[in-house]
């Protein structure tokens, strides 16, 4: 804990994706190591309660609403490097995502784990694939009804690269 | 208004993205007329009041973050048919997104506004360039710090097609 | 079916992809007026009994295994363009692809609609989403044994266009 | 011989790519040595007469159609990880794909024999590049008639990775 | 001809991809009429002798050299959306591209006409697949020397929309 | 410098693209080992000096013209394998593009600098972000005029690999 917070002083004290004058700028990896790296994201979709319901009833009959966000998690995973423009291609190795119904919150939650083994963290992985997941989840719902939120997406845990972090 | 809510009770009782046994399925839209739709959606990403200020500073200096996440989200866009895994291929012939920053809540928003000319509407397109518009800055002031929420992605509008919405 | 075989004999008699001197092309399609199409195709997987076993189980118990078939066919539908080098993108409206289990001959069917509204037919779509649906299914089998066969990949049914088809 | 057989023995009784309740999962390659593999597969498109007759003319006057075919070949092998839905994105090293034609049989095949170093095995790609390949061809030649069909899909050999296979 | 220049005068003073502060926008084309557009670009390619010989020698022998570059051109007019990120996906009806070896000058032509049906026009796509068929040709003769110069890329007309252009 | 001339004397003597008989082919690199690799390549884009003001201009408020083409040369950097047909998927490690205007040659330089750590060099990488820089930049101007010509699209120095090279 306490060598986390002392690797955590020695972060950047500027935006690493811009230079001097603002301008974007990928990041040079070239002499990072090769390592594996882990990250784990979350994030929630708040629906009418009969939305939550209709999910849960296709859940309980086994239906494909959560198999459908999980693969577009996964496939998402995979294209993060073309969709966080910033962001280089990173040698996944797994992507893990769970989904929970919160009935009395009317929520669902998505906690995603990537991993990777590159020279850079896959934290953008795991939150896009996220994102991605409840999106998925928002597009089977909404001729239902459109009040629907996204929320919650952050990122809980990350290890391998130069420091660990967690939430 | 009351015309609003009569179209709606004409809305689905079933989740139309699964058969009745829960499996998933693309909607079948042949028979829909193309039409001018659009579709406003809005999302947030809160920080460290430091990154609220980096970003600040670099939107002063005009830098490239909100560019880059503009960029994101009109790419992410015209690629939500492949991230949505049942949503169809839309016409897309605007995409327009600004942002935000809103000190005293240490948050940024985005809101994007998509407009197609197809048989099917924009949501997805709008959510998706929203919340792929918010990893993207997330990407870039991650390295500061990792202690971000992405959350209040919603739909605030939508036209054409069967029936119109607003939050 | 008289006039269906009159408008047979006004087929090209040469490749319409490729030009007198035998190199590519890609065909023309600028003057040709939209309208609704359609494609049937199939094709099938052979395995070993333990395999189509499992597959069935995996079905019984409502598992992924056709879901994940049924998501990579109707995504490939809409790569379809890009992976059939000559192919133009077709608008795609719809897409239904489903599988059966045929035990006594450890076969297990796809059978793919694509209906598209556009200039030129779907019937590439249909196919590639059928040949990739089987892969899908390969993939998620190839654990337990190599030998599997995927044949009997053939267009059942054409509509739309200038001549309508069927097997 | 014998050793393989051993091998073998110790394959997983169970689809990989679902869970115990049969839900999809993406196989966990974190801890794989990453090596050298090959795998080598097999298909065969079988046309009227006439369809054989202008490939072979076109082969003859060195046209164009098994170009496009091999370039279909080795860009969807590049893709496989975006068209197997849990397939991992691999390093392709080589794509080599050739083609027969069989005229007593009016049959055209293909075999493609791909490279990859990585953590895992490159049997998708080899079968993806070939099913993409005889679709490119039947692309080419659909003009003609729509009688064609494509078959023999089967991995021939694999080498590299946990234990080898051969036909 | 008048009647061309009268409409010249109309066009914009100011870029039409940025707004008042220069920021990049994507153009709003929801108002526009489909109609057929067509556009004709041109480019080359220098090398050194040596290259030129191979190239035509493979030429002779009706080899691959101009196809491959053919296909990365239909291939990348495609695919022109993605690459150019303010422009707007295009229905393409006809991507027709072709080469010429001029040996005095050491030089190879490309030379692209695509046509589209759609809102807005396809000089990108055009331009795009030009410069992509030149990249084709300069990766499959690197190998021989890296002396190699692609230019003169430019628009030689364009038809439909608001005005014609001819170079 | 000795060195190198020897080095280079040791080049193929025929395109490693096609085979013998002139056939494309993706060259194997699966014995090659994995190093750093640099590649530099530069090109420009003449323009009428009405466009060259107005870029000037939009750079001087600090705009958005050479972001967006910034953003599309990295973009393409990572899909250049994709564009560039018998080109194999590069781990790209850096992009790194900058823009000059020389006014009194009505011409705007883009210069591209990518560094990977793969089997194969990035040569193509650098030239591809280059021309999809170029032809962003066309595209945000082109409602100004048509009359650019996009040229000097070369490589300037290549470092990693078997040979380095030098303009």
């Amino acid at each position: 804990m306490e060598n986390l917070k002392k690797k955590k002083e020695s972060f950047p004290k500027e935006l690493t994706h811009t230079d001097i004058e603002g301008k974007a700028r990928i990041v040079d990896i070239s002499e990072k190591k090769e390592s594996l790296r882990t990250a784990k994201a979350h994030g929630f979709i708040i629906a009418d309660k009969d939305i939550i319901n209709k999910v849960k009833e296709n859940e309980i009959k086994k239906g494909d609403v959560f198999t459908v966000a999980k693969l577009g998690a996964i496939s998402s995973a995979k294209k993060t490097y073309d969709l966080i423009l910033l962001c280089h291609q990173i040698k996944i190795t797994s992507v893990d995502i769970f989904f929970e119904i919160i009935e009395e919150e009317n929520k669902i939650t998505a906690t995603s784990t990537v991993t990777g083994f590159d020279k850079t963290g896959v934290e953008m992985e795991a939150l896009t694939s996220v994102s991605i997941a409840l999106l998925n989840i928002y597009d089977m719902c909404k001729a239902l009804s459109k009040k629907m939120i996204i929320g919650g997406i952050e990122l809980l845990k990350k290890t391998g690269g130069k420091s660990d972090y967690k939430k």
